[in-house]
């Protein structure tokens, strides 16, 4: 049985001061902004970006769904750690936690996205292929591919 | 009973060229700030905006969902369609559908959000007032105040 | 002798509620995305996209300079209006006006750019093709092309 | 004779996928949100910040002027210098570097704004408080107040 779910990538990024919108906190679009960077690492950890790269075969995102527990400000900076958390035929999930450093690490947000492997070759959904899957499986294992 | 969900606000919003990203399509968090847009207007129309300056009462977003049907691009303008789906006691569940013109119209993706009517006096949920309550109502029954 | 600075692209833009700052106005960023927007009208109005698209020669960003004038709020819809105010060998600047509907049309920012002809191919600065010289002029002397 | 442009705030900035616009470049608004982010860092160093916040008294924007050198991707991480280059009566200007770690730390853009000390309470500019002054002075030539 794979093993999933155990945040083995994660980014610091802090806070823009632009970031925040007119009721003086972090805009609830940033939070998912960061969510993608972290998503995007991710991506490269497990070869997925090298994979679009050399076969055209890459992910696209299908929906998303996010908590807002507490605001955040500036300056802060914020942990967005990652994993997939299920694997299916052609598509997959993954969840998300943000933490706040000025809030001594509380979750800010936490959130999940479902993604389709798609071949922009074909224009149309594919398996995912399995060295791709396995270097997933790897990575949430071990935390490095 | 009440009638909800009836689409009473809409605006059109042109796509900006920066807002797309490196995949060539409008990027997935700026179909939140559209629909960010139409909940302020929404909220200007049924009086929520004025009881938050009047009287510190105001909404605060708890959670979101967005399901994403098609990508946009640049030049086009976008549609979003907004409505309240839910009044509880002290929060409240509003549904979104924007759509291409440069799709023919086609839904392009749908969003729920979740929110809380919060006191900023009192740093705490508060009951939404029977006015605004009234006034929401009014706005789904007859896409007017 | 050519003529130039006449304003022949304008386009109109909806403020959005998440591009005010935490000083409650638009974010001073927006105006020149604004800009960006109103600049790629116009490149494809004058064939400069079709030209990136077909041969791999486009526009590449040197420098802008912006004055702040007046602050912009939500809701409001802007207006910008852009024109080529000089075309050298290899290079070119544009110039933009930025209104407010909800001051009367009056200007909140004006800009210049300064921009080089890329030859992607050869990844070097271009002589400016004439057939878009002549389409620039064109457009700037009629208003079309 | 006061010493100013020193570089005495800096502030390092992982670049964000979003923020990478269709040509596969990090757009060229978000060098100018980075400037501000280390603008805002400098105001709250040297105290302006708290000025606004006890007095009401605090900095306007009034123009910026900003060269592009060379161009930024994801990932990388860009470290944004700024200094204050001249104090004048009611007002003062910036001087920006941004350097980016993946080209060696190359500048990848400079920049100037000009600001206006500005009292919210009489809506008009004001002369700089010489507290403010002595402080930003004080900053510029040892790095910290």
């Amino acid at each position: 049985m794979s093993e999933l779910g155990r945040w083995p990538i994660s980014c610091e990024i802090p806070v823009q001061w632009g970031e925040m919108d007119a009721l003086n906190h972090v805009n609830h679009t940033v939070f998912i902004r960061w969510m993608e960077t972290a998503r995007m690492h991710y991506f490269i950890a497990c070869g997925f970006t090298d994979l679009f790269d050399s076969e055209g075969i890459g992910p696209i995102l299908a929906g998303l769904k996010v908590d807002y527990n507490a605001p955040v400000g500036f300056p802060d900076t914020v942990t967005v750690h990652t994993t997939v958390t299920r694997i299916g035929n052609a598509s997959f999930e993954m969840g998300y936690r943000i933490t706040s450093s000025a809030k001594g690490d509380e979750d800010v947000a936490t959130g999940t996205v479902s993604g389709v492997v798609f071949d922009y070759n074909s224009d149309s959904s594919t398996p995912m292929p399995d060295s791709l899957r396995a270097s997933i499986l790897q990575l949430e294992a071990t935390g490095s591919v």
